[in-house]
């Protein structure tokens, strides 16, 4: 049996079933491209709420309407399941789980195990696997491969050869919510196949769904690429904000000194400074490579140095709090501040790796009462991390006057500035949000 | 006497005496807009030899052709002179010098002040006096301002004041060598004045020969957007370069990783590994900044990190050349070494800084004999820095075929490859110029 030519077939022929494990901010939205274009998708997710959602058409995520879900779920096309023996009846399984750190900055790929393991319990010869996480180089090859060469599904016997009886690929996610301009389907796919009819596979797949797909030597080197991306940005964002410390000694406004670099209309791309990292992908990939890197005896300098610098930010701002208080006789102990924002990045309703978090903690550490608006966040749970329980309080000019000072954390479109700078007894802005206000009436502070 | 609106009527009727000092890179192609523009220009330099060539007709600089420089005589727009007491005709005052380090990577503004003191000799109220030299934050104010508050013109008593007497601004050049798409007329142009009228006036000239001229809030910002252009370069390709050497132990191609990243359509911008710094901008501003910061009592990380692993990058090449020779079973030592390209950068004929130098001392010191061939680079002079006293090699096959091994140092368009493939027994590549002929064949070894 030629299992390339017969995968080939059903995916040409849109019969290929599509698995996508992990129904997230990369698996759902990805789900639907594939639905939308003609294929039976099932996706996979341990958790049963979100199954439960998703099978009645409800959307978990802002920018992903519900409508988009009804419509392929009452047509069929696209169901959720938490029974992972289903595997068994995909032809194309995407993996798209998280891939945090634990608390020692190491990677942990149990994510990626586990479905590793749950795909080898219920493999069959003919399937195409697909890694889309963000990881080390070589998690592809070392992690899921084995796997697969030797399924746990004890009816198949003896070693399948990757490439002939099952094909393998890494292709990265590049997902940006909110982006307005750039969508899953339109964002250029870059693919890896462990071999070259294993890319051959994914790449016919992907084709369906992605205007273009961009192919590489291995999977290695598709890893490599999205790490690169990230590390980029980490790096890039940690040097602005070593700059905002030294020039605000020199009297430098460094957002003024971006807006001026950012009129070069070459070898320039523009980074903002900001109360420190967040998200799920820039504050964590680069230490995927980090880790890697010291099997082999090299360092990863800018990395580690980039994540100091972010990692000092919370406490620059709270530095700067603690300096702007002062100045009006007060300090932070006691203090009742509203912290406005705190979604890791504008108009997003994602609290994860935000810096608010770490600079409500480090604030209630240091005694103050703090409370918290976002409209995007009505409440924040407590987390394994973060142990406060707090509810959004709604931004009305008789509340702002209540605290001696506001901390601009997120600057979402849709907060009230002129309300806020009318109201509020101080303000720290640690995103430029106030520049049109100007800064030397003795109520804005930049951080 | 109101000498602004003096000497605004002078800039718009295009009758100020423009001077410029410094007929290097920068001065030179400015000096010909504002000739060409129709103002009469004065080119100040200490080098005779220069200001013969300038007067008569004939360039030393590769992409400025003489027929410039020529028609620009002839039509009485354009001298130069040695003579620095003819800036006391001049209306407006650009300064172009070269701001290097000293061996201790500090600072050496010595030509900044040499120029300010001539200024200052023959210096009268109704001037405009700018600085383009890349500097640390502080240099127009500090090192400039002194110098004309208090001229050293006998003839002028007591104090002047800017902005009232005389007028000061920082506008950094940008200028880009052999960038097809943008000229000094139309890469925009920051402009900060001391004051606002020392803007207005500076504003007003520019204007003349600059499509979009961007006013700063003062001297220091604009002097910081140059510094922060540099450094983001330097910094970004440092982190390539760490990344090269990280990648390579994986076994993992970083030119293919970063051909990838490239497709991503927003938040990347490609930087390219090469075997070290060069050039008078990138591997030298950033330093600056790290110095002024001393003062304040702040370190600049990212550029220390980035200045040490830039730094390292010859070395690097060095240890993948022997390692090259050594699985050829030879050694450095007496070995015959053909660097190709010796220029800082590709398709110029600029030797400033360039790594091709650092590789070749190393090279001699560890008892190679080194040749090199490069088009635009006849022959390699002493220097403070370097001793050799080299001339470019014909780069033919039977020349190629002498060498244990040749090492592409800066990738010209105008080599021909494929001759180099044919005849060398041994290539190193630093810029992945041998992409198109494969790795495995044992002859080319990326570095």
């Amino acid at each position: 049996m030629n299992y390339k030519s017969e995968l080939l077939k059903k995916i040409s022929e849109y019969k290929a079933q599509v698995g996508i494990i992990g129904m997230g901010y990369v698996g759902l939205p990805l789900a639907l491209e594939f639905a939308e274009a003609g294929f039976e998708v099932t996706g996979f997710d341990v958790d049963r709420d979100k199954v439960q959602k998703l099978n009645s058409g409800e959307s978990y995520i802002k920018h992903i309407p519900s409508e988009r879900i009804k419509t392929q779920v009452a047509g069929k096309k696209f169901r959720a399941t938490n029974d992972f023996s289903s595997l068994s009846e995909m032809d194309a399984i995407i993996i798209c789980v998280p891939t945090p750190l634990n608390k020692y900055r190491e990677p942990d790929i149990s994510y990626i195990e586990n479905s590793g393991r749950e795909i080898s319990k219920y493999f069959n010869k003919g399937k195409l696997v697909v890694l889309e996480s963000s990881t080390y180089p070589g998690t592809t090859e070392e992690i899921l491969k084995p796997l697969l060469d030797k399924p746990l599904n004890s009816e198949i016997e003896g070693q399948l050869i990757c490439g002939k009886d099952y094909f393998l690929a890494f292709s990265p996610e590049r997902e940006d919510p909110n982006n307005p301009k750039y969508t899953t389907k339109t964002i250029p796919k870059v693919i890896g196949g462990q071999t070259p009819d294993c890319l051959e596979v994914a790449k016919s797949l992907y084709d369906k769904v992605i205007l273009n797909t961009v192919p590489v030597s291995s999977p290695k080197v598709a890893e490599a690429t999205k790490l690169l991306e990230n590390i980029y940005r980490s790096i890039n964002i940690a040097l602005v904000n070593e700059l905002k410390i030294v020039f605000d000694r020199m009297g430098i406004d460094i957002w003024e000194v971006i807006d001026a670099a950012k009129t070069k209309p070459f070898g320039f791309q523009a980074f903002y400074p900001g109360p420190g990292l967040g998200g799920h992908c820039i504050p964590i990939d680069p230490f995927y490579l980090t880790w890697k890197a010291r099997e082999y005896e090299v360092n990863t300098k800018f990395i580690e140095l980039a994540g100091e610098i972010n990692t000092y930010q919370p406490y620059f701002v709270v530095q700067k709090i603690g300096d702007a208080l002062n100045e009006n006789g007060k300090a932070i102990s006691n203090s009742k501040l509203l912290i406005l924002g705190v979604a890791y990045k504008k108009n997003v309703d994602d609290l994860r790796e935000s810096p608010a978090l770490k600079l409500i903690e480090i604030l209630i550490d240091k005694g103050a009462q703090v409370d918290y608006s976002d409209p995007y966040i009505p409440k924040i749970p407590k987390t394994r991390k973060y142990s406060f329980d707090m509810e959004s309080v709604n931004l009305i000019g008789d509340n702002l006057k209540k605290y001696d000072a506001v901390v601009l954390a997120t600057d979402h479109d849709n907060f009230d500035y002129n309300l806020i700078y009318e109201h509020s007894n101080l303000i720290i802005d640690t995103r430029n949000a106030f520049k049109t206000y100007g800064l030397k009436n003795g109520k804005i502070y930049k951080a």
